[in-house]
């Protein structure tokens, strides 16, 4: 049980009764709740010494609320399940719950129930609720025509992930995205409540697999052109492509009416969040296909995002 | 993603979308909500062979739902986190969580959402909301002098898994309620509606350490009297103790001052579910104590439940 540990956390906003019962006991007053899951697991996720026990339990919580999110929603309330060998020491199960409180925390909501089980290797679960102020913003709604935009820049993750794997040094911004995503809560609610966006999504899989739910789910196909797609110095000198294929940047990537463009700058602006046009959505028979600045195709070098597929098959 | 298995499943009350999105869409008029998250680990919670696939599925709802029962809510909507070694038949991931969303259903509860990684061992992690129509119970209220009634029988659960562990045919009963445990939500509902329970838990890791927790949280003691722990013949026959101390029956534990007394048992008479006076809250100086008939002190012969502690410590 996870009571010992967290007994002590602090309560919040719209908690009746927090960890050591049967239940959590919640109190709302929002009629849309938002509902998500998602699971950090060590050789899947993360190796051994490439996050400590407390970026773990942090970014077991940022991920669930990138979902929430990419929904228009506000984070509220979280558990969490810590799987862990059982010569896992009691400080390092104590951070974790502690890196997923004060992650929640940071974000306005609140941890307030878990569980701890034995096994053989080091699992989080997030489970989350978050309230949806406005009707939430699926991935279903892109129409022919939309802009693409997706927030911040992308493929940090992935080169952290491959600095981590070949050993070499990683260095500071890439390793601290994959260490602790920034889930783009603020410009979510906010191209929810304007009704901006017509889909969205954030990017976990990777720009393309992510790009591909959105076109599956909208009925749509895309264009997306390579050297808008936003990256750091360091993805464009390494490997651009990181950027199309590389997971874990939990940006969103919105379909955007041409109409509504100036008033999602405006909404960048004020949010200090950048957003860039990307592409364009496209009827479905197209498919989604990447271009460079003369329109013609560029193969992208991979499906997606399967840190250790190979190895683990 | 766990995507593809919760694309066809039947959505229901109070969900405007289901699986397939970055999060359901849950509505809800009700103002408070319980949370709750368990999780069922192979070698831990159970051994391959023991459960098919559906089964363990139905069980991560059904101990979920337990806890929903013990505060006296209704479950309402799940998500599922299955992580599970590469080689796993899709077919079992698929019966995994078919099976949660059956015994969802049998509940009057929706699963929303899930989420499929790998992993070296099978787990199955549910977390589950409810809603509370009535003032939750827990375990904080017990006072001296209250009744303690226990629901069904305990310790079959523990007894099938002695004889799983130890190889011989397991018996009906006994193996089926291990299987799949039986939530008493609508007694629960019912206690939590007529305010006649003072503090309320159910009995998932043994009827001792249970009662402990009611102790504990209530800063009371408590007689139990052996002979009227209620059991089952085969349970009597074995071994009388795995009553006390066995864990996974799932049954309710609750403290009731005499004076509803009558009330409870008109109650558990429309429940169609048998309830049994099993001792007394007394004053927290006297801690837990186990007597028989003449009021001798029964000493337990373990504190409590945990199948494997001994072999993967």
């Amino acid at each position: 049980m996870l009571r010992g540990l967290l007994a002590n956390l602090p309560t919040g906003r719209g908690v009746r009764l927090g960890p050591g019962d049967d239940c959590a006991v919640l109190s709302t007053s929002a009629r849309r709740l938002l509902f998500t899951v998602d699971a950090l697991v060590e050789d899947v996720h993360f190796r051994s010494g490439w996050l400590t026990p407390h970026q773990l339990g942090r970014k077991a919580f940022l991920v669930n609320a990138s979902d929430i999110a990419a929904m228009g929603g506000r984070p509220r309330w979280c558990v969490v399940n810590i799987a862990a060998p059982a010569d896992t020491p009691a400080e390092h199960l104590a951070a974790i719950s502690r890196g997923t409180a004060a992650a929640a925390g940071n974000h306005g909501a609140v941890l307030v129930g878990g569980n701890l089980s034995r096994a053989r290797e080091l699992s989080v679960t997030v489970a989350l609720l978050g309230e949806a102020p406005s009707q939430p913003i699926t991935r279903a709604g892109a129409r022919a025509g939309d802009l693409l935009f997706v927030t911040g820049t992308l493929g940090d993750a992935a080169l952290a992930v491959r600095q981590l794997q070949t050993g070499s040094a990683p260095r500071g911004t890439a390793v601290r995205r994959f260490r602790e995503p920034t889930p783009r809560v603020a410009v979510g609610i906010a191209l929810a409540r304007r009704r901006i966006a017509n889909a969205m999504i954030d990017v976990s899989d990777g720009l393309l697999p992510d790009l591909r739910h959105i076109c599956t789910a909208s009925r749509v196909g895309a264009v997306i052109e390579l050297a808008r797609v936003p990256c750091s110095l360091q993805v464009r000198r390494v490997d651009h492509q990181l950027a199309l294929t590389g997971g874990e940047d939990y940006e969103l990537l919105c379909a955007v009416p041409a109409r509504h463009r100036r008033r999602l700058e405006n909404l960048a602006a004020r949010c200090h969040c950048p957003m860039t046009c990307i592409g364009v959505v496209v009827p479905p028979r197209a498919g989604v296909r990447v271009v460079d600045a003369e329109g013609q195709a560029v193969v992208a070098s991979s499906a997606g995002h399967d840190h250790f597929a190979r190895e683990r098959r």
